[in-house]
């Protein structure tokens, strides 16, 4: 019997460990798979033949249960970009020979969309070589939810609710004093707002919070951002606004782009911080009123006491889509979720075409956002709901959540 | 039957709607007072005469449980100090004159340092005057802890399992690449450090994480933290340090001063932010490795998600015991915890002198902090973990906890 490999990569989120359970689950319980062996640190893990056993480290479904509930990535992550097979081999060579040596015939990589460029270029390299013995497949990864040809992604439930939850919150923080207050709360993401628009879901407490949604997918314009506050201001005393971290003047610049680092990832992304803090400024000097901003940063990702049932289960159902499609014969395609109703929520898990969505970022539609560019539509709203609904019933030891550690 | 007269002022925590729980509760259960009242955004509503009957919209012992666990401050506050009352006594007639017409003979008061010394000032006053027919009391709230003659404060124990937990999601979070890396983690606290060391109960889990400390109390030197960086980075990859807002040098400023905004608030506290953003940019120019830095911001103090069963029982107790003591004819007083043992961890509720409250902070023990200035000692662990101890199940409503919205 082949063995199975599997490795993360990108950002880490509170779901992927859940992905990662699935691949195992579908690997013990096929009874068709060797080892399920895991790398660490992604594609480098595979690269220096950095495995571990997981059938042998996760061998009792409870232990399988807590990795599942555990945030961030537990077999490390990279971020590491195969190049061009037709200029460079050598690395595409090696990996296949790393595969072979240990008798892999299964390889499932979890991630984002750099992530499954890695799965399609590695994949089309098998084809084009005629290698037959080793069948790769992506499953979905990310918070930012822009992978394409997939209703969702894992990860992106789970920080929805945690945005959702953390702006009611900082509601019932900020509204207790009544002197005119503005509160900027800054968001993960650089393309794409989804994150940003999950603040949102805060008004199903019955509160419209926050008050105005900035998404990145429209041009930010700083005379027309404070002319909106002013106007809140008329009509409550404490404004709370969501900001994502990537929104761009109308000729393409980050908003306060100045003020940043500046600092790029080997991908090209720009590292940015800071918006929240340089709106804060802006407002502090137009509008002179008590102003602060907050960061939700990386707590965000890896809130691992917030997670969403739904996001977890369907996350550990990819996973284990992913092994099962590739144990059965498949390869080159990522496990995906098509959505059949939204209330009642159904959805059925796919299997999706890499090309679409290698390198691609899924953003949020316009037509989802209200014509002013400071707030969201209903229908973002409904397809928002189901992905948080659910609670999952975290373990605590000595007054802190328990956690699988490696 | 006089009536109680029930406030809240200063920061909002996660545990004062429980204090302001228990006081609703004594209140209705003695039968011995006519209405519980609240006034709203503290002493300022006491003398815009802005009340709210308690009894009524908390008629039920399932509306007061939910407030019990709902974050902030459900009757608003203030940042309003009384002045000298031999310098100007109107402002105490005029509080005096409003409980009398409202019949109110009992009138607890929340808060941390400032507001203690409102209810010191006020009881003085009383005394002086030989007012007997109005009782006031205090009951501690700061999430800082850094009130005197209680062995810790309401709210400190929900805020230091969120921080603690924050940590270990952090170091999930951070542990994933191979690559070296520095996340600088800050953590509330002006004057006291005893917010962030509570970072310190993330190593329950096992790992050192922090692995660096850095308290506002101890003087913190920008060369000798670049060492402790360097140090800690030879052993491990990824460091993460919790550090003080209120840091300060040797000769008493606050580290990175002439970055921040150096607003005050009414009280002269600086407003700071600033110091994590700026070692960032410290570590950033001197070691030149991956740097990131995070500020819990107002999370910390109002995640009602991660809340200490043993904080918010013992804040419901202490509103409790505030309120029964002014019904038995107690004035000038604050409602404290006196820790019997710590493990078992048995305490008593007392009253404590106000005299000795009013205007001062609480700052962690030398003796707790080591030599270094880069950790904290395990009597100082000892201390904070039965505070955090069991976890309060949170009712959810469409994917979001439920709150009590007054």
């Amino acid at each position: 019997m082949k063995n199975l490999l599997v490795a993360q990569s990108g950002g880490p989120s509170a779901a992927i460990n859940a992905t990662i359970t699935g691949v195992i689950d579908a690997g013990i319980e096929s009874g068709r798979v060797g080892h399920v062996y895991g790398a660490l640190n992604g594609i480098k893990g595979v690269l220096n033949e950095n495995f571990v056993n997981l059938d042998e480290v996760c061998d009792t479904k409870e232990k399988r249960d807590l990795l599942a509930i555990t945030p961030a990535a537990a077999l490390g992550s990279c971020r590491w970009k195969l190049g061009n097979p037709k200029e460079n081999a050598e690395e595409f060579e090696e990996i296949i020979r790393i595969l072979r040596k240990n008798d892999i015939g299964y390889f499932i990589y979890t991630g984002g969309n750099d992530s499954m460029d890695t799965v399609y270029k590695l994949s089309v390299y098998c084809e084009e070589h005629n290698i037959d013995d080793i069948k790769v497949m992506g499953a979905p990864k990310t918070i930012d939810n822009d992978l394409g040809e997939t209703d969702h992604c894992p990860g992106f439930g789970s920080a929805a609710k945690f945005i959702a939850t953390a702006f009611t919150e900082i509601a019932c923080d900020c509204f207790v004093y009544d002197v005119p207050s503005v509160t900027i709360v800054e968001v993960m993401g650089r393309n794409a707002g989804w994150l940003t628009a999950a603040s949102a879901l805060a008004r199903i407490e019955g509160r419209k919070v926050p008050q105005l949604i900035y998404l990145c997918e429209k041009a930010f314009d700083e005379d027309r951002f404070i002319e909106d506050v002013n106007e809140a201001l008329k009509k409550e005393n404490n404004i709370i606004i969501a900001v994502s971290e990537g929104v761009k003047t109308a000729d393409g610049n980050y908003v306060g782009e100045e003020t940043k680092s500046g600092k790029e990832d080997v991908f090209g992304h720009k590292y940015l911080s800071g918006v929240g803090k340089y709106l804060e400024g802006l407002v502090g000097e137009k509008i002179g009123c008590k102003v602060r901003s907050v960061e939700l940063n990386i707590l965000q990702r890896c809130a691992g006491y917030m997670l969403s049932e739904t996001d977890i289960m369907e996350s550990r159902n990819l996973g284990a889509f992913a092994a099962v499609s590739a144990i059965r014969g498949k390869s080159g395609k990522m496990s995906a979720v098509r959505r059949i109703s939204d209330d009642p929520y159904q959805v059925e898990i796919v299997l999706s075409d890499l090309s679409k969505i290698a390198n691609y970022e899924k953003k949020v539609p316009m037509e989802w956002i209200n014509e002013e560019g400071n707030d969201i539509k209903d229908e973002l709203l409904t397809y928002l709901k189901p992905l948080i609904q659910g609670e999952v019933q975290i373990p605590y030891e000595n007054g802190i959540p328990k956690r699988f550690i490696l």
